[in-house]
């Protein structure tokens, strides 16, 4: 949690003069986000959010992103809206960084998603690859598969510090993904970090989706497997049926699966398990000791890759087919 | 800047279930502040600070600081006005910390404050002392004269590797303050830490004074040397005299500094700069290299306690008696 870049009123005035969104009544940097700087900017025109972009995210993929958040928020899905400056723009620059404008979401991410915010936000996914589907823009995944050998190479040489034998365990997966790993999914628009920390609720209904800055072309599929990884584990690491079920009825109420699908489901939810094993392992391993962002542990990871491993069918996970 | 202290949805809904403010909207951490965390909350009735108070603040000064706000406020001074719960308490706990609900305030701290904002801070400092004064508490200044000898023999043995003989000339200083410190000048509540990040502007005129958890009872006059020195010196180290002219004869316009506090106001000012370097130098010399919150340096303030150690009168700080 942390605020990189600091605005002064010099540079705000500089860059609201370009918008039309009357005197400035309050800003407020905000202490979560990881990868970016984000404040809470308060004008008579209403709530805003001021994102400044820091080094973690690619200049060059932001059109993307916000041209997304524009089309999907267009198309009723609730997620934060960029405000176009005088000039039409809506990517700025504000104290030496690329900065945009988004509307403010109100709601409060859970961090203990109940059932019933389960199901809301399979729904919500569900209407995010269904509004997605006319977007024309195009990125590719660069935390799919192709970039886990690079992941793995980088925390190799250590991972067995964190616990004996996990390179080995690692480098198995790896190449059994690689081989199993389908590749004719239906494919669109996937979040591919919707962890319980990016959908906001008001009570039990998901009142909106943020933090797109992964977002990108891949199947379909793999962003479900994603979040069933990050929303039905409890804290001790089983796995919570009652809540997969939830989701992917509320999922498949949107958009079914396809039988192809759900044949290749466990092995998108392995490799949705490592992917975030390996990022996480990274962190872990290069993130001082002291630093301002407390890097998340992998070891939660690795037990739910393990978990899929040992299950026989997707069924286990959920998918009644 | 840091939250320390993390409220999940439960903490939170168990704490407002004391409160009247209907269905909780948003809750962000906000990353300034270095005592405590603090927290945006926006619920049907508004917007509001949450605040939980961290190890630094002693907890039995919390009805001290919280009432002193809520007399404050009703006497018309723009400050966060506690919000009392069902019980009629403003102080509760929320996850095991004591946490308080004060109103929100529009408005933005100033890095580079004109010489406008210098002339309405001298106003809202004047408007406080007088609202302070028919305010029943009272407080002793734990940062006080008496404090300062405790605080250099904290940070003597590292003094001189900040600078080679600031130990020497930080115990002559000691000396001199306590033999000519005023004694016996008009007393009330002052701020005691009234710097331009506490206090908030609407364009060029205050719309706030926040943070009083180093509020307390003692010479109203320091309180005004505490002000010169933090917003009349330049980012350079040199002293802004018109700004002092704005602040004084706005402050003055509301309540007029005695003979007594003019005759004594340089030693004040001394004695204003001296607290702020050892404060600043206890910090710096036992917080870690990586630590949450950057220190201050207590370089700024050296600079200062030597300008007025070369003045030869309070005219040189804009004082025209």
């Amino acid at each position: 949690m942390a605020v990189y870049t600091e605005v002064n009123d010099a540079d705000l005035a500089r860059f609201l003069s370009h918008y039309d969104l009357g005197r400035v009544l309050a800003l407020k940097g905000i202490a979560e986000g990881v990868e970016n700087s984000n404040y809470f900017l308060h004008t008579e025109r209403g709530n805003f959010i001021l994102t400044l972009y820091e080094k973690r995210v690619a200049e060059r993929d932001l059109p993307f992103f916000l041209g997304l958040m524009e089309h999907l928020a267009g198309h009723g899905l609730n997620c934060p809206q960029p405000v176009r400056n005088l000039d039409g723009e809506a990517l700025g620059r504000i104290a030496g960084r690329p900065a945009a404008l988004v509307t403010f979401l109100d709601g409060m991410w859970r961090r203990n998603p109940s059932v019933r915010c389960c199901a809301s936000a399979g729904n919500a996914l569900g209407k995010l690859h269904r509004a997605g589907a006319g977007f024309a823009g195009n990125r590719a995944n660069t935390m799919g598969l192709e970039a886990w050998p690079v992941l793995f190479q980088e925390s190799e040489p250590h991972a067995d510090e964190l616990q004996p034998g996990l390179a080995a365990e690692i480098a198995k997966e790896l190449a059994l993904l690689a081989q199993n790993w389908p590749r004719h999914l239906p494919r669109g628009i996937i979040h591919a970090d919707l962890f319980p920390d990016n959908v906001l609720f008001l009570d039990d209904e998901v009142s909106g989706l943020i933090d797109f800055y992964f977002a990108c072309t891949d199947q379909l599929a793999y962003d479900v497997a994603i979040c069933l990884n990050a929303w039905c584990f409890e804290p001790d690491g089983s796995y919570n049926i009652t809540k997969a079920l939830a989701f992917l009825s509320a999922y498949e109420g949107i958009r079914r699966l396809t039988a192809d699908e759900a044949e290749a489901f466990l092995v998108l939810a392995r490799g949705a398990a490592l992917r975030f094993t390996l990022t996480r392992l990274v962190d872990w391993l290069s993130v001082p000791a002291n630093a301002l962002v407390q890097p998340k542990d992998p070891r939660e990871y690795i037990q739910k890759l393990r978990f899929h491993q040992q299950a026989r069918s997707a069924r286990e996970l959920g998918l009644l087919r």
